[in-house]
């Protein structure tokens, strides 16, 4: 492809609110652009570089005998109300109206259309085990789009479903998938860690993300440095540490104080002269519709999914301002333990240490300081309610867990036979007993892998595309298109590298040298063969984007060493 | 790929609904199923077919030098807003709201979003021409969705923009992309014939459709045999009859009579025993705003198309009941021109021939008998206003017009500046001046081309895929999966064909030889290799789907033979 014909207008300022280094290049790049908040065209190149990332995607998922389909992305609701998500997934499902009333949810993810499709010609278990993915647009009404690519309304993905005669089957698929990803990161050279995750909307009794780590992601993870832990901060579990041993502090008496207005933990710290440590926040949930009070010191965060284990409960959510008022007899802000009685108390085990903290007062305007556990109120449970941080234990090997951020890549779960019980996915098994197809769900971000690539693989200059997904294997810069023996032999080596089995692209813009410097080091092209002065000694230079030394060569040598450099390359 | 593998449930019986061949054979062979009206996934094999259908128009696209690009699903509609369309398009054009209450269209074409993609990086005549295409899934909200994939509300298409520094420069880009939608209806092995067609929603200049001719197609046309002119029967024109002297018959005296409660040409005509030609309907139009009156003959239809020329009109649309009961003073049914001198009069070319008919008396219950032009009302203008038929003199060579049915597999369209000029798609000329590109844009429907070709290629056993859209090029038949001799060379020469190159499926199910050739015949794979009882002796059959001779070979000799036949088919 030539430049001259090509459509790629590259810019050398974007908009400010591009903050992550991907958005901005690949805008600058002409890459993509922005047609609405979270909404991308693809431009030719940008295009590309999907489509490679997509036939690697593609080829790993045929490898594990995966089978592609297309489904639609206009779903009846109906369909979505018999797995009880029509309303369950929130906003972020975007639904319409056709011209006879009929209301469609718009393809968020599959799981309901999937199940309905196997589950209309499933008879036998000889059908099964069944892996069927797509590769295609999703929508979801992101409520913060950002980073361009990375968090997307519309966007690009794989995902896949799996079908199994029982849960060994389903392990056996899950374990499939799980390498296919890791063969997919390690084709587009995206080194990846794996995480313990959160279900969500999707579901499932087990689930992974594959992250990539950077700093500007916004996921935070802890990992442990010593046996290779993972999970998301909200999942993440820790060992029991040594620093819980009680206090063997005196206990002051209780003393309430007027605390006017005073909401916040860092309100009433501060005016309390008090560190948040020595705060307890005292938390109103309801817990499969009974209400609890958490209890977790104030410079910790609730670990949502730990609260759910600790009470065995389905579904857990934070009191509404009115259930936190009519429990409390006081506006939100101003919980406290003492004298709350009707409701079960459950609290962070690391309070065993506390003593004398500040609580609010369970009245407007009111906190209490000194209060103690036993003395001042009987606690109904302990456990590890609060989120880990950095230097917790791990739980696995008690090596401190690092803080890390992460993009996520793709997301792996088990999902059991929910959907396929809400769908009727059922098979006869070999002593003709009728059971329901043990499901996964795997899903991974093909247009946010080419954004993270670039999250990773750049400098100040622009984007370094690693060979395997750039969108063009090498360029040719004519430094100067009105010098003769410039244009001849960029055009020679052109055609040769093209004969040669290369992807080329050819700058023969009427552009300075400068602009086409600049232009070739933004887009990110691996190999660099420049055309300038030598070319009348017939000589090139040849170099790597990715550190961009040159060599001269004689031109007769270019092709052989372009090619010598694409073996090398990742 | 082996069949015991693969998810093609086949059916032997399909709902009585599925009336064309199409979508009979694509859901018995388990290559679609229907999720709701005009919604379908598609099942393996039937996605290797539209993979093949895509990559033949990627690869012709390529070819003239047009760009992949890939354009998002969700439209603001302020965009639509711009171009006049969000409301123009009507009810097929669906719409949704998202979570901060702001109105997106779904993708049912891309015009505006490409025209302002362009127009956001559009500086200079350079960077033109341009053509951009992308090949993705288009929704539209079709009254009355049929066939299959002929006609969806959710379909995969190509479509294609064009943008040009002037009208010579859309003349050759329009030129191009029909030069390469005939050589993809070559590769596709898909007859064709191009015609002259009406801009609907779209719009433009000039527009011309490419249709396969089929006895199921919904679309009418009129084609001549002799100099190959075609149109659509609401768009062709024909020549002067030499039957349009005028008669010599004598002028009778104009007669009303009582016609209570019949409003219809049947109604009228039967009731006072004349023919439908001996009647002249009377149709009140509004064209730019102007009410006007067209006159046809009963037997005949408007061409609106030709009332807009005749009377230079941008825009013409049926009168309301509310018009016509004001311009007529009488209810809908009654309308004629006697007496109806506030508004032009325009008469078909056809009714100089008509003596003595029958028209509306502009009165509830009254027509008049005996009617005649000039005598009894005034012609403002005579034009050709009727459809074209059947017998229709063709407008270039005066043979006999043929009607022929067909279904649309392309359609393409010069836009001129319509967009460009709503969307400020300028650039700056060679002189220096700002001028707006020119436009034209382009579709072809890959997922109808694959229910096309089964419409055209199938017999009463199935579907027979040409070779360059066929899921698999070849079918290894294990007739008996119990006999140890067939198993071993049916898995031999699987693997050796594999080897050459080939694509090719294994039925391996432990299936009855009936149920694997019906299926076999079902699918419709081009060459079939049949490994039986003659196993024993090294030999096997090969065979084509289309004709199934079979030719019986020593097991070495099949793999080239294969190939061989695989060289000679289209």
């Amino acid at each position: 492809m030539r430049t001259s014909q090509l459509f790629f207008p590259t810019l050398r300022q974007v908009a400010a609110e591009a903050e992550m280094a991907s958005h901005r290049l690949l805008l600058r790049a002409g890459f993509i652009r922005q047609l609405a908040a979270g909404i991308y065209s693809f431009l030719p190149l940008g295009l590309r570089v999907l489509h490679k990332v997509e036939q690697i995607v593609r080829e790993e998922m045929d490898r594990i005998g995966a089978q592609e389909v297309m489904l639609p992305n206009l779903h009846p609701e109906e369909l979505w109300a018999r797995s009880g998500r029509a309303e369950s997934f929130g906003p972020e499902l975007l639904k319409l109206t056709d011209r006879s009333e009929r209301v469609f949810c718009l393809g968020a993810t599959h799981e309901e259309v999937v199940t309905q499709l196997v589950a209309t010609d499933l008879r036998s278990y000889r059908q099964l085990p069944l892996i069927l993915y797509q590769i295609q647009t999703k929508f979801r009404d992101e409520p913060r789009p950002r980073g361009g690519l990375i968090r997307c309304r519309e966007f690009y993905m794989k995902d896949a479903y799996s079908f199994d005669r029982d849960e060994q089957g389903l392990d056996e698929s899950y374990h499939k998938v799980a390498q296919a990803y890791g063969r997919i990161f390690e084709r587009c050279t995206l080194p990846h860690v794996v995480v313990e995750a959160a279900g969500g909307v999707i579901g499932g009794t087990e689930t992974k993300e594959f992250m990539l780590l950077s700093e500007a992601g916004e996921d935070v993870l802890l990992l442990c440095p010593s046996c290779g832990y993972g999970a998301s901060a909200d999942q993440a579990q820790y060992g029991d540490s040594s620093a819980l041993a009680p206090s063997a502090a005196e206990l002051l008496p209780l003393e309430p104080v007027e605390t006017p207005g005073m909401k916040t933990v860092e309100q009433v710290t501060g005016f309390l002269t008090v560190e948040p440590k020595d705060l307890v926040k005292t938390l109103i949930y309801s817990a499969d519709g009974k209400t609890v009070a958490a209890l977790v010191r104030g410079d910790r965060e609730l670990n949502e999914e730990s609260l759910r284990r600790a009470l065995g409960a389905a579904r857990t959510a934070m009191g509404t301002e009115e259930l936190i008022t009519r429990v409390t007899g006081a506006p939100v802000g101003f919980a406290g333990p003492v004298g709350l009685r009707a409701i079960p108390l459950i609290a962070d085990e690391e309070l065993r240490a506390s003593r004398n903290f500040v609580t609010g007062g369970n009245r407007a305007d009111l906190h209490l300081k000194h209060v103690n556990w036993d003395r001042d109120f009987q606690v109904t449970q302990w456990a590890k309610l609060r989120r880990a941080v950095a230097g917790d234990p791990c739980p696995n090997c008690n090596a401190a867990l690092e803080e890390k951020r992460g993009i996520e890549l793709a997301h792996i779960f088990k999902l059991g036979t929910d959907f396929s019980r809400a769908l009727d996915a059922a098979f006869v098994d070999e002593a003709g007993e009728r059971r329901l197809a043990v499901m996964g769900c795997y899903g991974v971000g093909v247009s946010r892998i080419a954004a993270a690539l670039v999250e990773h693989y750049h400098d100040e200059n622009g984007i370094i595309w690693p060979l395997s997904v750039a969108p063009y294997q090498v360029i040719v810069l004519i430094l100067n298109q009105e010098d003769a023996d410039q244009v001849k032999l960029g055009e020679e080596l052109y055609s040769r590298l093209l004969e040669s089995g290369l992807e080329v692209l050819l700058d023969d813009r009427p552009e300075r040298a400068g602009v086409k410097f600049k232009d070739a080091d933004l887009i990110g092209i691996p190999i660099q063969v420049v055309v300038g002065k030598r070319a009348a000694h017939g000589e090139a230079e040849i170099r790597l984007r990715r550190d961009r030394q040159p060599q001269t060569l004689p031109a007769d040598q270019v092709v052989a060493r372009a090619r010598q450099l694409v073996e090398g390359l990742p």
